[in-house]
């Protein structure tokens, strides 16, 4: 047992996934001979023993499904053990990567060289059968409103005959008000419709109440609020909805609830995407970003589907980047750049932490630059972020620590806040979508400029193209941004850069399967990126 | 068992406190003799057994003190039964209010007339032995700087040698600022301090971004929070102090935490207080308004010691009147016309199902008065409402509903609330706190008001003085307010209103020993009017 558990615990895990069955068929047989030749490269000797109890931890689950062939491939080298195992027909049911038992523990730490491999060919019928269907055939969507509660319909006044009642809504935001008219005495914008996911959560607890406040687009845009929720959060969801209803907030015009993002995301102009499943322990970062992906490609395809077609989407649930990834991958109709994963909280953060050392207030940091994924590999520029308009490197004359505190100090401040806190950052979050958003509609400082995970298409700095990347970014504020071209990227940047965008590659070729790329095969490498504070 | 269980559920408690020994022991024998004849004046038969069953309900627990005189008094009465009981050198121990084990069960819907009542004498000596100890003599506060986490202090830059390190802060906010040159060249207002109780809770945690934010005092108004926790919420301040450093508000120039006031409260200009003990399960609202009692009598002399002299001081803990009541009164130099007690979220409240009701948005409803106490007694003000500028009575012509309806609506909402949401509302008690500052730092608009508690002296409603009462305001925006004195009152509003005062000067006899006004003595009636959701 103690030799089992040594050899799962050096396990790195490959998965490979199919987007359709004919693929999965064809690749079958070329993938099964990769592996083997990956597996026979390393070949040495293993005793039967620890391949029997290596087969037993990974408790595959036999399953045979009816619409289509499935093919499971497991495989496991190492520097000094080997074990080739195929099983057709056998699958891996997705739905245990949602727990831990089905995946091996993993202890970066170990020093030797040992590699564990596993095939799982599937297609998207699996999906519909053993995963949690997706949201659109989930159930249809619950919409409620609070003057039930009452048992009474709102009793519309004979005031002007222009008071009506309408049913997708909340409480008081089922009532339709002359707006048009109230906008032409108020000097009000046009309304906007704004799509929160998660919105039963503590991110967007904070975040919808700044919203209906007019602090994040101004007071005098007027604002419709479309709150996506799961089945399980739908009470939940009224409650938030009854809060904003007792806030009496002016610009807020409409609150819907619902749990079909084919009916929340209906003509909105801004989708920000924060519900995603938390990595539960023991979870595997492949396992996560198949789940999660899976919600992000259907939301993806619904804002494609019925979301006003220049809708901004911000991606907040991790992990953000590829979930942005998958989740522009299934709207063709949406520009690719409007769609952002979050990294500014790590802007703001390392901000921070520049201030802090450089002992003046935060405000007198500026172009600050986070590269690349919002993980452990993320990148704060130190080389082109400002203190008082001069370089970091000459106020900072500590360059050890720049080199090697000042990221760590940036990556495990969620961890020390969860410390302190006993939970996760909700506010500064919420405040860093607010700066996010706002950094897309006013225009930048003159000589600064933000961070944002953008769509690489087209950059000066050779990342390599089809990923969603951190980059310095300025806005004319209409929604819409420009890359910042002339940032300068010596080695020491450019090496951690390119650390990044490996992560973000293996990350991609992950979900291939749910970005129309094909065959996906999963190798995310032996150390865990997940920032402490996100598991 | 069941027939005491039957007893104690329908019994009313009645509690007498002094404010010092010498009181206690003058006071004792008179009201002996008062509980005595309240009991004979309804003495009947009971039987031994009912009798002695009672008595071990009560579990009385006979504590000796040594440096002072103590004594219980417990009677019962009922149409039925009576029992009359004197223990001498007995008291019921303060720390066991706090547990449901020593305090009856109420049932407000016993149909039977049944009268039981207690008399605990004791003194302000026994608070100190048996109570939690006062805040002041709880602990040196701990103040820290998150610069300690990274083992090394703040780098002072030279730069214009203006550059320096304080101590009493927390992280980036370590750091003095050159805030009188960047006044000049912003155009900034003279910085504020705000002191925040209760800072680490769900409702400060939405409040103290807003504050931060500059969404309440405007954004020419730089800020310094000073964050008040219990020592035992002390790292979940450090950590809500670093969330407040992640957002780089730019207002925000200071952040202070501690859990001494005398610390906190020092030079502040504005104490929002919302730290308060919630309501064990079972416990009796007179113990409640003894223990957060306590806790409001501290806070008071702490702000007359070290606050501004002028500061505004805004009461959210519960029962919120009267721990206002008490603070002012324990803050003798401090104008009591800058004490308040919130009432807005029950005014927002009532506008909210006003509208819902009208069928209207909730800003076409004005004038909305809540009355007296922030409990069930409160009275929503509808006759001088108005919806769209017409008397509420001519839009909504249910009249039975808002005669019966509406104000249970306003009151069961918290309920409802925490039934939906699983939590109670802390994020639109927040909101309403925003809203009830600004409405004493902005102008009201013309012919409007707004409600809070205020102290009662020299009021033309015919209300009791010295109490903390919820009264239509306007303010010029100066932080200070008056009375709207033409509010008309008919014979339903004056009966409602008539019943939330008697309440308060109940709860008032019910803390005279920490107002300095000599002997408590509670009984606060049959009915729990503590407002669902405030438990």
């Amino acid at each position: 047992v103690s030799a089992s558990a040594a050899a799962a615990a050096s396990m790195r895990t490959v998965v490979v996934r199919f987007a359709d069955a004919d693929a999965a068929v064809d690749a079958a047989a070329y993938h099964i001979a990769t592996a083997g030749f990956i597996g026979v490269s390393r070949r040495t000797q293993r005793s039967d023993a620890a391949a029997a109890a290596a087969l037993s931890t990974d408790s595959l689950i036999l399953s045979v499904l009816a619409r289509s062939l499935s093919l499971s491939l497991s495989l496991r080298s190492s520097v000094t053990v080997l074990t080739f195992t195929v099983c057709v027909c056998a699958i891996m049911a997705m739905s245990d990567l949602s727990t831990p038992k089905t995946t091996s523990p993993f202890l970066p730490s170990s020093s030797q060289l040992r590699l564990s491999s596993k095939l799982h060919l599937s297609n998207q019928f699996r999906h519909l059968h053993l995963l949690p269907p997706p949201l659109h055939t989930t159930s249809i969507s619950k919409i409620s409103c609070s003057v039930s509660q009452n048992n009474q319909a709102p009793v519309a006044v004979q005031e002007n005959g222009s008071v009506k009642t309408k049913k997708e809504c909340y409480g008081v935001f089922c009532l339709t008000y002359d707006l048009k008219a109230e906008e032409e005495t108020k000097s009000w914008k046009k309304m906007i419709n704004i799509a929160v996911s998660g919105a039963a959560g503590m991110i967007s607890n904070h975040l919808l109440f700044k919203l209906a406040s007019g602090s994040v687009f101004g007071p005098d845009q007027p604002i419709a609020l479309k709150l996506l929720g799961s089945e399980r959060s739908i009470q939940a969801l009224e409650g938030v909805a009854m809060e904003l209803e007792d806030s009496l907030f002016p610009l807020l015009r409409e609150v819907d609830i619902g749990t079909d993002p084919y009916e929340v995301f209906q003509d909105v102009d801004w989708a920000l995407l924060i519900g995603a499943k938390p990595r539960g322990p023991g979870m595997e970062r492949a396992a996560l970003l198949d789940i999660n992906g899976q919600i992000f490609a259907e939301q993806g395809k619904a804002l494609n589907a019925v979301a006003s077609p220049n809708v901004k989407v911000l991606v907040v649930g991790n992990p953000c980047n590829t979930n942005a990834l998958i989740c522009l991958k299934n709207a063709p109709n949406i520009p690719a750049k409007n769609f952002h994963a979050l990294t500014r909280l790590d802007e703001n953060r390392a901000k921070c932490q520049l201030a802090l050392k450089a002992g003046v207030f935060y405000d007198k940091v500026s172009n600050m630059t986070i590269w690349g994924n919002h993980s452990t590999t993320q990148v704060p520029d130190f080389l082109n972020a400002r203190i008082n308009g001069r370089p970091v490197k000459e106020v900072i004359t500590d360059h050890k620590w720049l080199e090697e505190g000042f990221t760590e100090s940036v990556q495990k401040r969620g961890g020390l806040l969860i410390q302190k806190w006993g939970r996760s950052s909700a506010a500064s979050t919420a405040v860093s979508i607010v700066d996010a958003i706002k950094s897309l509609v006013t225009p930048t400082p003159e000589g600064d400029w933000f961070s944002t995970g953008v769509y690489t298409n087209g950059n000066p700095y050779g990342i390599a193209e089809d990923l969603v990347f951190s980059m310095p970014c300025r806005s004319k504020g209409d929604g819409d941004y420009e890359l910042v071209k002339d940032v300068e990227i010596d080695d020491y940047l450019r090496n951690r850069i390119a650390k990044s965008e490996a992560e973000l590659l293996a990350e991609k070729k992950c979900v291939a399967h749910l970005t129309g790329d094909g065959i996906a095969f999963c190798d995310l490498g032996p150390v865990d990126t997940m920032l402490p504070g996100e598991v």
